[in-house]
């Protein structure tokens, strides 16, 4: 069976025109569908809205234990909820939940040294049980980015959160893994917004490095995206650019 | 199969040592089980951080946009998920949901006239295959009290949520539906904390009515205690007062 991971960023969650064209899109994704959601810029609204002061270490934010209940307010609360409601309006059977409900994404407490940012987990692992439950049901799962550690739940990476599901379930269906945000695509030329890359496989990947021409930024993304494709997952599209294994 | 709805309200939500207590106990319940939480206090709390102010009519609260943000927030967000990650420690498959979320319960948006308490809902209906999805799979739903009313999140009393989840799931399953509160359970003297019903059934309620010893804010609670358990519930418990049909 087939089944779409669609990954949707906070710049898309944070703008209601492009959420609602987002939404209608992912509501025509035929087959099994699973939606992770970032968190957007609300969090820190709120958190200032209640004098709760956020606090950076090299550029990164800290989940202290008052930011932590303002991220599960906001993320599994108001976001994940509005999405919801929106997506059963558009006759998506859409159910809300973080990975803490059924334990369906476990993550291992970030270590506190050398730099402790608090209640943050990186996802180890994605309950299939729950998942198929859902999925086998016609359930749609929309998944905050919140994970659930040894009886806590924690704030994480949406991006590492929807690979860690995809190659989780990899081999339960056909997996493909959609990461939707405001870019087209991986570019081939960063100053140029037209040169969108159509295919990256391994081989063409390794070309690129070579000729260094891989935006920095991207360097991670498409890294993470062929180890997904090595552990059985189908596709990967980074906006219109697939990146799979197969050298067509 | 048996089934056993349980209600806990917002004074129990409230109080740290209380809520673990009840959750151990809930937990050691065996069998199918749906848990409707309140919404507590949080909420009020976080409206006034925020600047959001409340507003009652007739001694109710009135559900404007800011206040359904941040009833959404708190109780499907902060205090949902909290039941949930300690209910997994305690090694009960917690997954938790509003109504929205498979549509699991449809309500009613309340008139606007005579009053207009805003975004409220009068729950309808309980999605059976949703329902049924989760519990035919292990899964323990966790509901905040709110509800979906063509396309909106709408807030709802958890009392009325559960008796309609029971009342609505007792084709299917044995339901039991109990109202876990603050006190004993229904008293036959108000004024002795003591004299606990053990059972009333609809001719020993009559008999209550017409001897005048109901206390008021008890009687609309055994009104729609009869009603569940005329609809079908097997058995309905205030603390620890039984109310079924059958005059053992």
């Amino acid at each position: 069976m087939n089944l779409t991971v669609v990954k949707v960023g906070g710049n898309i969650i944070d703008n209601p025109v492009a959420l609602n064209d987002f939404l209608r899109e992912f509501q025509s994704i035929a087959g099994a569908k699973i939606l992770v959601h970032g968190g957007g810029k609300v969090a820190t609204d709120v958190a200032q809205g209640l004098g709760i002061e956020a606090i950076m270490l090299d550029g990164r934010r800290v989940t202290d234990e008052p930011m932590l209940r303002v991220v599960t307010m906001v993320y599994a609360g108001m976001i994940n909820k509005n999405i919801v409601a929106k997506l059963q309006y558009l006759g998506c059977n859409a159910l809300g939940l973080t990975g803490a409900d059924g334990t369906l994404v476990v993550s291992k407490k970030r270590p506190t040294h050398p730099v402790d940012y608090g209640y943050v987990g990186d996802p180890i692992s994605v309950n299939v049980d729950t998942a198929k439950a859902l999925l086998d049901n016609g359930l749609v799962p929309i998944i905050a980015p919140l994970t659930y550690g040894d009886g806590e739940i924690l704030n994480t990476n949406a991006d590492t959160m929807a690979q860690t599901i995809a190659t989780g379930l990899a081999a339960h269906f056909d997996v493909d893994l959609v990461f939707k945000f405001e870019k087209r695509g991986v570019l081939r030329d960063i100053n140029d917004g037209n040169s969108v890359m159509e295919r990256i496989t391994p081989r063409i990947f390794e070309e690129l490095k070579a000729a260094g021409i891989v935006d920095k930024g991207m360097l991670p993304k498409l890294t993470n995206a062929l180890a997904a494709v090595e552990s059985g997952v189908r596709n990967v599209f980074i906006g219109e650019t697939v990146i799979c294994n197969s050298e067509l």
